[in-house]
């Protein structure tokens, strides 16, 4: 058993037109394995702070359950900073500082503990260390799911398809998909990017919801429609987190079941949109959870 | 019975990564009415062309039912004419020409065979023009639906509020929604769209599917994730033509039958899109219909 979770670590100052936090937990690793949290267990989280990391996020992550053997806390270091703007319509927003600081040099390193996990999630970092991961696992895990992004899929594009081959689960947006695959059209980028490597790619679209393609279906999860959404960030991570959550849960990688790890991933998102930062992820209950599944049902089902 | 249709008739130049039509036969009512011509009959067509339009149009939309004596033929007129160019993502185009000639001084009048139709579905034409139309109605419809456009919520705002009391159903897309409401979240929008008079809203999002707002549900339809789509034109009264042609032929108003015809109506888009022009509406099957209906239940179902 055991979900390894790696990515980045931050403290994020977020403005939207609703309010602003300063110098919150953030990084898709916190968003992951807080998601992630509410469906298996043990996770075990690889990332970097600096010593400027609050204590009270560190016992956050611990009471849920995260084990952080592999949080690697650089004393007297930064940890990564980004500050970002949402406008209006929350579907646009300006990144007003990044700092990278002790997240650089970030070599992620597996404690041996780790290194038997069944499950590998690796957040949206580069490629390289991406694949570093996946090599230093001591069996080959039942499933490895990538995420990445415009940055790398145009900076290390060679490196990134190396990974892919990797990899069982790609988890990308749209604009994304469309540029690993020089295809606009999502259908045939999603077919494109399986002879990449990934049996299954999960398409994200923000407020439209989420394609899952695998060799048998397709699959449209709408979003979760609400009249208030706070902070979008971390809400694809939020996404993974809740779906990777739900196959660890239940091993069972059928179609079908693929399916409910994409609304259960759906789920956690519409959870996190609902407050800043990481919050939305700190408090929920089971029947919260269910009931929200239960909301996306009744969204989507029609009758013949 | 019946369904009354009022809108544009054009002859559209439309260019698209795929290819070229020349002058072929285009406009809301061309689109909405070839739709419908599916579900349900009398179909009652209010448009007006000039002497340019082809004999072959006008016979084929004889040939799928439709009652023309509404038609207006303005001789020695030229038909309204559009020109457009897609981008090859198909979610961006230029407007290259714009010729309204005929239609810039069109007057819907209703002969008096067309006054007692239960059905009512006003294409995107100068609100003023559809409240006239509501307004020569003999008795008062089982069921007025009305699309829109930016053009009118910001040209014509007042005169687009007083039509819009007397709508039951309005059917625009997000950007139009969020336009007409002030109000970027969609599901605040269409609430606030519904204390404008509509009691049931309809939010197209093109290649992300379908909103459907009623007093008591939110429903999400998927768009069919179709890997060749040839000519976006049209795709939204195909929509309108599908939802309401299937309400028409079941008299059922309910929120699950609702539902039904927004599948409906997405299933008719999704042909429209397929073919260039209204091609992708003259020749379609029962059995291919209800396939693709079936497609679009495996396409957003999942278990519990």
């Amino acid at each position: 058993m055991g979900l390894l979770v790696v990515g980045s670590i931050a403290l994020d100052t977020i403005e939207t037109p609703f309010g602003r936090a300063d110098r919150v937990a953030g990084g898709s690793a916190v968003y992951i394995s807080a998601a992630a949290s509410y469906f298996t267990a043990p996770i075990r989280l690889v990332g970097v702070v600096g010593s400027d990391f609050p204590k009270s996020e560190i016992e956050f992550l611990e009471s849920r359950g995260i084990e952080l053997e592999g949080l690697q806390v650089v004393e007297g270091g930064k940890t990564f900073h980004w500050s970002g703007r949402y406008h209006y319509d929350l579907n646009e927003r300006d990144t007003l500082e990044t700092q990278l600081n002790v997240f650089e040099s970030f070599n992620p390193v597996l404690p041996e503990s780790y290194r038997k996990s069944r499950y590998v999630l690796l957040g949206n970092i580069d490629p390289i260390l991406q694949r570093r991961v996946i090599e230093s696992m001591e069996r080959k895990p039942d499933l490895i799911i990538c995420d990445t992004m415009n940055f790398w899929i145009q900076g290390k594009h060679a490196d990134l398809l190396e990974t892919l081959k990797k990899v069982d689960i790609l988890i990308v947006n749209d604009s994304e998909a469309r540029q690993l695959a020089s295809e606009p059209n999502l259908v045939r980028a999603a077919k494109k990017i399986m002879r990449l490597g990934p049996r299954i790619v999960i398409i994200k679209k923000g407020e439209h919801g989420a394609l899952l393609f695998t060799n048998g279906t397709v699959f449209s999860a709408p979003a979760f429609p609400l009249e208030s959404i706070y902070d979008p960030t971390g809400a694809g991570d939020a996404f993974a987190g809740g779906f990777i959550g739900h196959l660890a849960r239940t091993e069972d990688f059928s179609d079908d079941n693929l399916k409910r790890a994409v609304i259960y991933g759906s789920v956690l998102a519409s959870f996190c949109v609902g407050k800043f930062g990481i919050e939305g992820l700190k408090d929920l209950s089971e029947i919260e959870i269910l009931g929200r599944y239960r909301d996306f049902i009744e969204l989507s089902r029609f009758e013949y």
